[in-house]
């Protein structure tokens, strides 16, 4: 185990929100992890080698539409809440917090809640990146049910969800969380320490905190951070140019919309809900879920999509998912058709 | 305590549903009942004198639109479902069962809970009458919560709200119902048998069931039945006619709408949401929630609102609600203003 503080949450939360393709605000979560660690002090991450096999893990993170939380901050109580419910609901203490996804408030609100609680975080999560739907996870690929599920809402209301299908745990947790005003912490997937170390996947903290701090690396060193952090991703450069339309559906469930950009006399377009889902380049798909589709500012910054604004300059970088999401199992959970598309998923660095 | 068997329930369901306003079909309510009873044998009654002051009590009743329930049938397990997540939330076990509101379903929701986990029902209510949303009770007044208050539908779907204030245990109540398919099963208002002597309103099944015989008796003895419930209900007949409109709004929450009533050269309007909530005669209000509004046909059999249809020959009969309904705290919480109305409260019978 390792400790975290203040300076590799700054890391964690950049490489988080590029990784996480658009879902969730870098600084906002940064808060108030910082705010966490600041009260209560460092937080230990265990990899998931270090995690007996008897512990009892539980997932945290963000439920709603992030457009929302622009405005609804979370008040920093819910998530611990919601992760204490799960822990009465299970009747005994859980002794991991984990991650469920990667992202820019999702791999900081975990810290909040290990902070408060004194519980280590796992280097790992449920997803490799960000979805927008609860049963778009691995767990759902092997059998670890979203049961129970707690939402819990800033004004300390709560629910549990107990049902035996991920899908209808994201229907659930979803209409409550549009009632609770569209933003909500949730807890969910418990698991054995065994279950964690087969099922998770490994080292994404990690990962995410090498990645905040390359960009930080390659502007000292003036290199390209747009290149470099394709390069490190295993990706490449899909795009440069200019927001030229940015168009939000009215839609109490997710930030959804598309944004198009125009560079270099051809045009790209961006499909989103919450995250990134596809890219087309001059009517043509160039990158599309699950491949990950991060945008950046100049400075190698992530741009979250409830932020995308007219005149802004971005670099759009595609790469590589996990392999998981690759499989016929993974496509169908979280692929093109997932989403309602119904082109054939190409892999993107292959 | 006294034994209720397959007769009384008959007599239960037709009078409650008079009681019930338009809320909910008697008929399937008394096939589910009918059934646990024949399963699991004769239910028994509690009077609320009879409850020691330790007992716990908690409520039981449908959420939802009834017009779905005409095609969306209770399977019959989803109210021991909810009944026994409750118990599992309060962590001991509940001793009385408490029917939340009277009506059609609501009042032998309860009798197939109590047939078949042996527990006796309580001769008590928290409406007297039924109202179409969760903090419509006396509880609310009293300052006893719906917390927890678990919602479980036909499919083995279940969640626990818990909230410390009825109106958003209404709000994520129903739209987990919405989400479960517009009808599903309720179980909260856990409280001592203290506070159940205190709170709730006694004697409601006892006169639901003398109001379903009355009904019986009129008819042999060829005195008016409709006529004979208005008496017995200290109101008056306020319309009878033929129905000439129904107008039903697409509401996934409630049964919505409103019917026009022609008879004697006069008209009248009926607007109803589950539950009938105020009559108009040509243009002037007639009769207003609280206040019970019943339709009833010629033999003095409860039209639910949900079955409203052209060509309909029906009574309407308006009886004063439960005292406590008239106070201003009381008006205040299933008044017409709860309901968007801008009239006055004219309280019938007096």
């Amino acid at each position: 185990m390792r400790e975290i503080g203040a300076e590799e949450l700054r890391h964690i939360a950049r490489g988080a929100a590029i990784l996480g393709t658009g879902g969730g605000d870098p600084y906002i979560g940064r808060l108030v992890a910082e705010q966490a660690v600041l009260e209560c002090g460092p937080v230990l991450v265990a990899e998931l080698r270090e995690v007996p096999d008897d512990a009892l893990v539980a997932g945290i993170g963000m439920i709603g539409a992030p457009t929302v939380m622009i405005e609804k901050l979370p008040a920093g109580e819910e998530a611990v809440t919601a992760f204490l419910m799960l822990q009465r609901e299970l009747g005994r203490p859980i002794t991991h917090v984990l991650p469920i996804e990667v992202g820019g408030m999702n791999s900081l609100a975990p810290f909040s809640v290990a902070a408060s609680l004194g519980l280590p975080v796992l280097d790992a999560d449920c997803m490799g990146r960000a979805f927008p739907m609860v049963q778009m996870v691995v767990c759902t690929l092997d059998g670890v049910l979203a049961k129970p599920l707690v939402v819990a809402d800033e004004k300390g209301n709560a629910i549990v969800v107990d049902v035996s299908d991920n899908h209808w745990a994201e229907r659930l947790a979803r209409s409550a969380t549009i009632r609770m005003g569209c933003t909500a912490l949730l807890s969910s997937f418990p698991m054995s320490g065994r279950q964690a170390r087969d099922i998770t996947i490994p080292g994404t903290l990690t990962l995410a905190s090498r990645l905040g701090r390359l960009v930080e690396e390659a502007r000292r060193e003036r290199v390209e951070p747009c290149q470099a952090i394709a390069s490190f991703l295993g990706g490449r450069v899909l795009f440069a140019g200019k927001v030229v339309d940015v168009m939000r559906a009215r839609d109490p469930r997710f930030a959804k919309g598309e944004a198009r950009l125009e560079g270099d006399g051809t045009s790209c377009l961006l499909a989103f809900q919450n995250e990134h889902l596809v890219a087309s380049r001059d009517g043509e798909i160039v990158a599309s879920v699950p491949d990950l589709i991060c945008v950046l500012d100049a400075e190698g910054e992530p741009v979250p999509a409830e932020r995308l604004r007219y005149g802004q300059r971005v670099t759009v970088v595609g790469a590589p998912c996990h392999p998981r999401w690759r499989t016929p199992e993974g496509l169908a959970l979280v692929g093109p058709s997932a989403f309602g598309y119904s082109h054939e998923y190409v892999p993107i660095g292959v």
